[in-house]
């Protein structure tokens, strides 16, 4: 059996905790693609391409993981690209109820995609991609919270007056 | 990659929520080992032999479910029988912290089992094994909410005076 | 139209949680029939009788008040007494699923008997039974917490050497 | 005893679980206003009048409950119209604070208006107006999560563009 | 040993429930600073100055508590002035994740600063400055929710127009 | 202003979560009072006296923690040693309506005495006496979990057959 898995997200930017799921994920499929949303609604910091270079340089080290991007209904997208699971991280009981939602919809919109629920390491139990930016917009290290790429682009960009 | 996912429990009865489990679990693992424990402190209803007997039947359609019981650490037998994922299903909040904990003791004990949450579909969000027993003790109609085999056994055993 | 509610309940004690809840009830439905629970599997600290004679003291300045024991599922007993609703209070998150998981069972178990959840003032929002036994037993004030009736008789009950 | 519930809300579109609401609140209550807010801060994506309008078509077959649409503090509008009641759904814990806390304040404003809690179907638990727009707005199928008459309308305004 | 807590928190207004915690907070604590933050992003009903001004009024009775503003980091402002602890008011479980998320994120920024919870009375579990706001808004008396001065100033601020 | 906590718990045994926040507390409180309940309903692994033994032992590092035991209220036995506060620990989100239910009951029995609630580390928390419990009886390692003296003595019992 060849299973795929497809690990959505805004990655705005990819945390270590986003990093870690990625890193479990791959000893559990067979492939996984990282995919990251096109038109989300709210305005990213970083802009799609830079967040797909940067994705696809911190899971270089894994052969069966791709990066792709998509716009559209989730399921539509994992049906074509044929894969079996969606892998959502959960890390709160405020992640639970939002992702239980958003499963049993897509369940019933795409019956042949089964969302799988991994839980990061307790390191990263309160490390977001909002907070991230927070931190980093007001000043703090984020060394340890993102990969390396991150806190370099990060510092870059909030130096050079972004928000 | 060959994945073997151990899902474990006491399944005392198994309900048609497990099994819901076990239907979306052969989708995405080569082989499911279904693990009952064997030394509960609880007192259980049905005897070990018996809820084996019941598991066995009900998932014999799947060839690629086992069915066996085991004692001690479950990451060590999960180890000692080759599995890379332990299965758990989330029905409710009230799962959610005990599983976490549990998820996070038993990656501590052994780095290489992840422990993987599925849902089981919202026509058995209320259902579990302590409930139907109560609900079929007092004379309820349990049909629809666990095997026909159970039904039929819980029937027979409150009849006898079982509780 | 004419409603009848059934608030069951063990009421070992009735506290003010539980008083506030049937003075609320009395407001919104014609009829409200407090339901003892016969055969609860855990030892109570007062006997059924004594917890009935108690809750009909406290209730009887409501005219449309009944107060009753039952066995069996609630929702025949519900059904027999020719009840459309089932009152519940939700003090608390804790209640929550719980409640949940129940009122679904007792829907699927009988259509006809629709379960409502009213919730008790603040000021009770951390009194239940059994912490009031617990207080009362090492030898805390309940006064306020529970109506005189049941302060003097838990008083005496564990002046006695009662746990 | 006569007694009136208000069930407030935006009702951007009413779904199959508000309806489902209403459904079990006519047989408990004589009569149920469905109050739509007039100036909600939020853009809604249909106006109030085409709201009313699909509410009013939904809920025609029930001779007991009216549609309006109010403004200013809930509780003045319910106590203007004579309710005694106001009623709302909770599918989720995520529902279950905010409800709790709305309802206190509530019943600090006007101690004459009891907010009662109703349960919808499992089969709703996860339609939310908000995921329903969001799912038709990129394309997917909301057949059987809200009534044929919305179905058509959210067709009709994402086919022309409205977001 | 001297200790100094930090009290954070936007106060647009201050409301009972903040008042609260900080009567509760001087019996522990040798200094309480009430700390403003300066640079929030979503627009404030009450400029800095008037929120300083009314809070410093409110707590003048409090010889060890002052009032001050600060922006950027909260741990950075925290060692500035010398302070061991954050205090943070837990009225309900949905402050419960997001104030854990930030002090274990608090934490890391700065090991020496240390985030103690501490709960207001269950007479304002339900007041927060929103709820307030919306309630003064739409005409609704808040009075014995917030400082009588708070009453008096919302109440000119909608009467002229404001939101 | 000389502050003292109480800092309550069974203590079956000491983890090292518990000791964590022992010292996060020695930090912010003049005076640590670590007090073992002395009559608890549930047996416990170890008795009070070894209990007693090894919190002592682990804590002999802090000049200003001292190991007591009590029975009683809670609330009468801090009064008694003159202390203002009580400490408390909270890992999860499970823990955190019971610890608030008591700390409110408390707060009402004792108004001088006021609850704090203080977080341990990420790295313990899924680590709960009972949990280490269980995992040492069915023969995990717990190195790293509770403090070495602990470890050994768990292991001793355990091969003597004790449960």
């Amino acid at each position: 059996m060849q299973v795929t898995a497809v690990y959505p997200g805004t990655f705005d930017p990819i945390t270590n905790g986003h990093l870690d799921i990625i890193e479990r994920g791959v000893r559990l499929f067979d492939r996984i693609i990282v995919a990251l949303l096109k038109n989300a609604d709210k305005e990213p910091l970083l802009p799609l391409d830079e967040r797909i270079e940067i994705v696809r340089a911190v899971v270089a080290r894994f052969p069966n993981v791709t990066v792709e991007s998509f716009d559209g209904l989730l399921v539509d997208y994992a049906r074509e690209r044929g894969a079996q699971a969606i892998v959502r991280g959960l890390r709160a009981l405020s992640d639970f109820e939002y992702e239980f939602q958003m499963a049993l919809m897509n369940r019933r919109l795409e019956a042949g995609v089964e969302t799988v629920f991994m839980m990061p390491s307790e390191a990263y139990s309160y490390v977001s991609s909002r907070l991230v930016k927070e931190v980093a917009h007001l000043g703090g290290d984020i060394t340890g919270l993102v990969p390396p790429e991150v806190v370099r682009r990060l510092k870059a960009r909030y130096a050079a007056g972004g928000r």
